[in-house]
């Protein structure tokens, strides 16, 4: 491991590390006495894409490592077509690292790859939060043909981070302005930039999302086997992975609180990030077995 | 309003006000600078029903308000067939007490009530916690005669609270646990009690029932119009008003944040006493027009 560092999530420089299987690209934000955060990242979604106002306030008490899974960004290799196949990087990058126990923030996508890492290596997921996501065999996820999403989606005038403003966010004005700000802060950094995903990466991905969005015999079975403290976040109104996906985590995992935002979509961990992270550092303070906190 | 004290819940004396309506019975605990916590009870609960573990932790900072509705424990009067009729009996007494604005703790059927005074007077409800409570038109709220509930209720070896170990805790070891302490921390109290409920109250109060899971063409545009920063609570396994309504509630309140908890029934406030005080009082204690905290 490298020497802890102090950097924010604007001026941490993109690190390389090299695993069994692939050169991983990360970076590292902070430091503290408590297991380092890893931090999963969405659909097409880069190192480029965290929001300083969630992950640097988390970084105050430790490491937060944020992650480009293999072939996105500026890891090498190519992206699985499996939540499973990205797993198995994930768990890579950490045996690389050589952390044997770390927690995790999965954000939509990176919501499931955190399933997965829980299920194929208990011992290594500490406390998981599970933000915008859903179970294998959930409804409704990332389905950008429909109606509410293939139009931002398609609009000529929605340029670079303009579209997330759209497709994260609640159509409220309180709602679009937090997209505003929050595409402000992403524009921040100024150097030292990810490649951008391009057709490949989602291509890939969303083979992925439809393979784990097909239901098989032991579903929601699967979730009982997760008994890692897990706290499960959503908008009310997300329409990329609807707020339904969350009840059915929290139903499903033995040892799950949920907890759902108002007036906000996808990105309500962005959108309400004050509140996020106080109910996060205070989730990931406890040291209980169980989940409440 | 009487000289403010710092009884526990387990020994605040019943005192009785003179309202327009009624004279009612309730307790004060604690006292603080914070705004007045008024909180309502459940089917058939009485004074004597509110927990220590709860309503100490809230008195802390603020003065805790328990109230008999009209026909219930001490207080005169006889029970409203409808919710909205129990409303008017709170907001007599809120009255009499020269209240002109308090936060409000609902709970179940006490939860219904809340959204009806919010509705009714909304300048006198500042912030409100909804916690195991259905909004009106919600699904199987209290059908007694289903089997996960009529067998325990039906149990002649469960006598006294022991039924409410039963029917407010999840049939896990580590929620009929939390059961057992809950109850132990009710029997505390050694003197003072209220009238335990008689048939008559539990039948006005299920027609009251009855009457709000009637669904109206309004339904869930009245919760539109309920824009109090609300906290909606419920356990993932509530038999007695399933979660579903939960969901409902905060999908239809614009300014509402949801928190579920896992491995436990109705009485979920009661099992996680600690975290759902930690939560609540950091809920009150916002100053946010939002709900988010």
């Amino acid at each position: 491991m490298s020497i802890t560092t102090t950097n924010t999530t604007t001026t941490a420089p993109t690190e390389l590390l090299r695993g069994t299987r692939e050169t991983y690209a990360y970076r590292r934000v902070g430091s503290g006495i408590r297991r380092p955060l890893i931090c999963l990242q969405h659909f097409t979604g880069t190192l480029d894409n965290w929001d300083r106002a969630v992950t640097d306030p988390l970084a105050s008490e430790r490491e937060v490592i944020l992650f480009d899974s293999a072939g996105v960004g500026r890891s090498t290799g190519t992206v699985p077509t499996t939540v499973a196949g990205m797993a198995m990087h994930a768990l890579d990058f950490l045996d690389a690292l050589c952390l044997t126990s770390c927690d995790v923030l999965g954000f939509s996508l990176g919501g499931m790859v955190a399933q997965e890492m829980a299920a194929a290596r208990p011992s290594i997921v500490h406390r998981m939060m599970l933000v915008g996501t859903a179970p294998r065999g959930g409804e409704d996820i990332m389905h950008l043909d429909k109606p509410s999403l293939a139009a931002p989606l398609g609009d000529p005038s929605l340029k670079g981070y303009a579209v997330l403003q759209k497709i994260f966010f609640a159509p409220t004005s309180s709602s679009q302005a937090a997209g505003a700000a929050f595409i402000e802060r992403l524009a921040e950094r100024a150097a030292d930039h990810d490649r951008a995903s391009g057709p490949d990466v989602a291509a890939a991905q969303m083979t992925a999302f439809r393979e784990w969005e097909r239901a098989t015999a032991t579903g929601v079975a699967d979730l009982g086997r997760i008994t890692q403290p897990t706290l499960v976040v959503n908008g009310v109104h997300d329409e990329m992975i609807p707020v339904r996906n969350s009840y059915r985590l929290s139903e499903g995992l033995p040892n799950a609180m949920l907890l759902v935002y108002p007036d906000s979509g996808h990105g309500s961990l962005f959108q309400f990030h004050d509140s996020f992270t106080r109910q996060a550092a205070a989730f990931l303070a406890s040291d209980s077995p169980f989940a409440p906190f």
